[in-house]
């Protein structure tokens, strides 16, 4: 079968390898669709940060690896034991293996494991391949009403259920999504299935501010023609955000977020940052502002998500496409010159 | 009277001004004792940061300011209208004037009133002075087993017990104090305050380490000779710290106070930064960590500061001692050296 291999940055290949086979307690799907996400292309143009150069920790993979961990497909075999799914169902993927024995994965954690790996990065095969083999626990049955378009976001959008989740925000407050690729539009989704109504949107991209206000949000900025926070102030009596989520993965995100916050507002960090910032602690003081981390999902934001993509919370239209399996390189120039948002890979 | 004036950065004097008269809902003390904050030094030894070159927003006052916040005193006269307190009484002081309008006032959190003011700093008058006078609303009677003392710490630890409140630790959690100055030591006393047993107290400085364990600290380290991360995990079964309680103010207690978090825990920066930090919000990534700001106090965490010591949760005994107004900018020039750690001026 065709798989994308990758060999180290620069070096991603579709690559002929063997069919693999469920086996005990596995689950074996035909891939239908697998999205390419922003941490493919880092590790492709910059460095690996999660494919792993030595043995993982728990996976024991190293590169080369097979990619892709946004994906859905179509279970053709199951292996013994496996009970909660059967042939011919149509599923979401949780790529994240967690080892269930750290101090994390004990305390309740288990989207911090400390030795987290995913398929299609560090894991047993990948999304961005005709068929896959994962545990059972990784699968996630999609309801009649959701489309294995809308399955393979699934992934993206529990980074962003997730991250609202966290934040605690409450309906009445108002929330700034700072940075709108993929993650934003997640956001925006979220807040919405939330009942959060006050949203300012806001990205220096004009295609990407279109797509929001198609989508639906009604107050849409440029920070760089209106500062984030005057536009917050102005939201709320003067008070300023409750939340912001950086969903741009800049320092200046960060930075100009802190201006933006109500006290004892949150920057919730989503994006992941490819450089260090100067962050002076005495600009958290003066209100009593916290940063606070997301990282990917639990279980309970894979079911949340199912379920609100069930609801019609959840479109792919006016921001997700498609490409087939022998563009995928094309496809990672086009979205690093942010000429397309969202593209998933069919196979 | 005598009144310390500070004029500019190097030039604090001993004045001779005229005596002020408390008017309608005012009360005027006789000053007893007068703790030197840090923020003071700063002051004196760097450039004004609390001490307004232009008239302030709230107060309209700039230097020359009279200083000194951390102090209690004795009610000598009490103005129209003035009904908690009277002639006699024994009180300590909140310093803190806030304006009551601002979104942050509105919004219950005056501690981060937009346009805060200090009496001592950008206030009408301060407790570097034989007599002072303040709005009925800033002085907090003591009880009979309260000295005038501990009357005169009760804003530093009020800055202690704010941050504990703030960082929602439990009993069972592990929180760490990242530098023992006179905060440090506040947060020592809060968290057994709290009924919190498991904390570690970590400091470079031999003579800070051992006023700790005098105190009754029981896992003091010094973070040059023992990592805070290997501490923290060694006293929690590989799990980590909940709260990691910044109280150096150096970027370095932030950044290995991240890496001794538990998952999901959070460093609570207490501490004044003089510098900007180099971060990446990645180190926060892994662990889903928090990073929270706590500024000064509200009356609650005054309230409660007497009552713990009334109970005798807090002694000045071994960490705190006195000097005479005279000797002021000797002792400023002790404590920037470290020599002595707490001084109250009497008045």
């Amino acid at each position: 079968m065709r798989s994308a291999i990758y060999y180290r940055p620069h070096d991603i290949r579709i690559d002929d390898v063997s069919e693999p086979a469920a086996g005990p307690g596995q689950v074996k799907l035909r891939v239908a669709h697998n999205g390419v996400c922003g941490s493919d292309l880092h590790e492709y143009y910059s460095s690996e940060t999660f494919v792993p150069v030595e043995p993982h920790p728990q996976t024991g993979v190293k590169a080369p690896v097979a990619l892709g961990h946004e994906f859905s497909g179509t279970v053709v075999a199951v292996g013994e034991g496996v009970t909660t799914v059967a042939d011919g169902d149509r599923v979401a993927v949780r790529p994240t293996y967690t080892c269930g024995e750290c101090p994390s994965c004990r305390a309740g954690a288990p989207n911090t494991c400390r030795v987290l790996a995913f398929h299609g990065l560090s894991g047993h095969g990948g999304g961005l391949s005709e068929y896959t083999v994962l545990p059972e626990s990784m699968v996630f049955p999609l309801p009649d009403t959701v489309s294995l378009e809308l399955g393979a976001l699934v992934e993206p959008m529990a980074v962003s259920y997730h991250a609202v989740e966290l934040s605690g925000i409450q309906p009445g407050q108002l929330a700034v999504i700072a940075g709108l690729g993929p993650i934003g539009v997640g956001l925006f989704f979220a807040l919405r299935a939330a009942g959060i109504t006050d949203i300012i949107a806001s990205d220096p991209s004009a295609e990407r501010r279109a797509i929001l206000t198609g989508l639906g949000a009604r107050n849409v900025i440029d920070p760089t023609a209106t500062e984030v926070a005057v536009a917050a102030r102005g939201a709320t009596d003067g008070l300023g955000a409750h939340v912001v989520f950086d969903a741009a993965g800049v320092g200046e995100a960060i930075i100009t977020g802190i201006g933006a916050l109500a006290p004892r507002g949150k920057v919730v960090v989503v994006g992941i940052h490819e450089q260090a910032m100067e962050l002076n602690p005495v600009a958290l003081l003066l209100g009593e502002a916290q940063i606070v981390a997301s990282l990917v999902y639990t279980d309970d934001d894979y079911r949340q998500v199912i379920e609100s993509m069930a609801r019609g919370e959840i479109t792919g239209a006016g921001w997700v496409d498609h490409a087939p399996l022998d563009d995928l390189l094309e496809v990672y120039g086009q979205l690093r010159r942010g000429e397309r948002m969202k593209v998933l890979i069919d196979l």
